[in-house]
């Protein structure tokens, strides 16, 4: 009830805004689209397709159903009366870019056009050189193309809390006060990526804050905890599902734990599994980058914040996933260690702060324990799908055997 | 004296090293082969022909005149006796990558084949995104050969001391231990670059931390000041000069004053010129280079050590050029300030450490006056080649200006 209120008057208080959505296609990108269309912003979409193609590649698939864009737009008109204009192209393609760009002008623009893949990005050379220049090439596009056309936009960039590493400090939104020898200073905090990914979106940001400071660009750079769930309202129709991905290159801990409950196989967290990190549902998300639009940034302000609700352990999820499937499912469900295919700390410190979003009406609804009853309710419903990927869960790509060029 | 009986300790110290050096076209690489060669090393070179290709294509040329590779190891070869293996191609073309590590395997790699002007990143999008991708590309290549290959040889990165950017506390060598909140940590220094060159080497840095990491590769990365002369004492021979370039895109500021001093132009900071920023000699710059390999890291070790003899801001550059000019060209010499075309600024705090080499056995040779002595009788002495490409001296590229799609 309070975040309905609390939506509600945000908006009353904001303009309807045109929305670009880069990477529109995509788990957050399709379920921020549904709700802006249902607050009555006008959406733009742009995606290459990227992430359907890739997962293809690794022998998987969506265990949630998905519909083409064309069908996704279709369906959504039918329900609402609503269209998305819908560009289909790379956004690494600088022509491409300045084209959509041009055309739509909008408001502001939601870039989550990228390679979102820590274990893709580790297979090997290749991968680690498209993840590195596919989303730096996006991004700087991006920004030259906003300084030429829409200067006065405000660019909603999605980064991650990986790229903060585990540092055995609290870790800040984006910039901290520091003394040392004596004097002080407001710098960046200093990032320790985990993956060609995850450093990825660490150059971004870098190029981001440069952008800012040399064209005044207005910019949210977006520290995201790992998203779980199926389901934010808007999805009332199986059409409309976004992508729930559940292999090992391209699912989540979380997402993988659950479809192995469903699947009767053993939930399998990797190494330790004291790795600590940010988490958040998808209807947080979806909130959080709504009240990043709908409350853009001053004039030439480049703001960071820490997008997430709580932190949990993988052994956490494990067992809240082994406590919730035996529950729902009605079965045993074995917890079974592997070894760690990442190079990580898998125990350390962790407390990063996250007061900005909720100092600007953020309060989360995600409930850990319901949500999981959800999505193993999903995979339940859709365990044909996710039988016929099983064999794509377990570990095969590991960090210290990254291959070189062939 | 002191100097030379150091070098002559560190050569009995060390082995005879198989050096690579990626860059060798280049004005430090050069000289470095030039170094390594006098003190009996084996050296493998690598190079594009990049920048003699980009300098040409702004209209200008080095003011010493240099010879092809070819004839250099020709010339090399006449007077030394000893030859140098050259392989010409694009470090970040990962099949060539691969070739040459795999025919050469060095025990060391110095890498310096990176597009390495400032105002060339900022003229646009084009040249932002060769700069960003030419650069991390051909780095990330380079780690991944040397975990396959040689996963014991050394790395000795050039980075620069740009990637700290001006803040307003000390500035250490990588890594500071700092406390926040009640809890310390080491933590690399956060960097805040001001180009998207500099940038270029900021994610290369990361990158390299990040492959030390995953691969324990032996990496030293140098955070270099500005270098400035045109000889070392190996330079016995009009054709075995160094490339030396004096226009607003491949020039330095110290470059640029003591050519403008000896065509009698004005000499002409950039803004306030008050910007400060760390300097060294070519003298200085190559047994640094040249310590640093003598004592690589340890195995599995990530290093990096600020390397500079002092800093100067830009005005107090432009009063000794003036005062050298003067002396040593028997003619006024003014000053003339010029608005900036960079996004920088131009009052702030600087102190860097720079310990570590002088810690290892750097003492520095460089004399700034002597050195600008000798600068200006270079450039007067070829002061044909000099009048040449004098109108590619004023700045032409301004970051606020740079350029999109087109």
């Amino acid at each position: 009830m309070c975040i309905q209120r609390n939506d509600y008057i945000l908006v009353l208080m904001s303009k309807h805004m045109k929305v670009s959505i880069l990477g529109i296609d995509g788990y957050i990108g399709w379920a921020l689209a549904l709700r802006l269309i249902g607050k009555g912003h006008q959406v733009v979409g742009v995606d290459s397709l990227y992430t359907r193609m890739r997962v293809k590649e690794v022998g998987s698939q969506s265990v949630t159903p998905i519909e083409s864009m064309e069908n996704r737009i279709k369906i959504l008109r039918e329900k609402t009366g609503e269209n998305i204009e819908f560009f289909q192209g790379d956004v690494n393609d600088p022509e491409f870019m300045y084209s959509v760009v041009e055309k739509t002008k909008p408001d502001a623009f939601v870039h989550l056009a990228e390679q979102r893949s820590a274990p893709y990005s580790m297979i090997g050379l290749k991968q680690a050189r498209e993840t590195l220049m596919q989303n730096m090439g996006g991004t700087i596009n991006l920004v030259y193309a906003m300084k030429d056309i829409v200067p006065d936009a405000h660019l909603l960039k999605l980064g991650t809390m990986g790229e903060y590493g585990t540092p055995n400090i609290d870790i800040p939104e984006g910039f901290f006060t520091i003394e040392y020898n004596g004097r002080k200073d407001t710098l960046p905090f200093p990032k320790f990526a985990g993956s060609w990914y995850h450093w990825s979106k660490v150059h971004d940001t870098n190029n981001l804050m440069f952008a800012n400071r040399v064209w005044k660009l207005r910019i949210t750079d977006v520290m995201q905890g790992v998203v779980y769930g199926t389901r934010i309202p808007e999805i009332t129709d199986t059409g409309l599902f976004t992508r729930f991905d559940i292999d090992e290159v391209w699912g989540t801990a979380l997402n993988r734990f659950c479809t192995q409950a469903v699947l009767g196989l053993p939930v399998t967290p990797y190494g330790k599994g004291d790795q600590r990190r940010g988490f958040l549902s998808l209807e947080d998300a979806v909130s959080c980058l709504m009240i990043g639009l709908e409350k853009p940034p001053e004039e030439g302000e480049y703001r960071v914040y820490n997008q997430f609700d709580q932190h949990y352990s993988v052994n956490e999820l494990a067992g809240i996933v082994k406590e919730r499937g035996e529950k729902v499912l009605g079965r045993d469900v074995h917890i079974e260690r592997v070894e760690n295919p990442r190079v990580e700390m898998d125990q350390h410190y962790y407390n990063p702060e996250n007061k900005k979003l909720r100092n600007m009406g953020y309060v989360p609804v995600g409930d850990l324990r319901k949500d999981i009853d959800s999505i193993l309710m999903d995979v339940d419903r859709f365990r044909e799908r996710a039988e016929q990927v099983k064999n794509a869960i377990a570990p095969r790509t590991f960090w210290k055997k990254s291959v070189g060029l062939h």
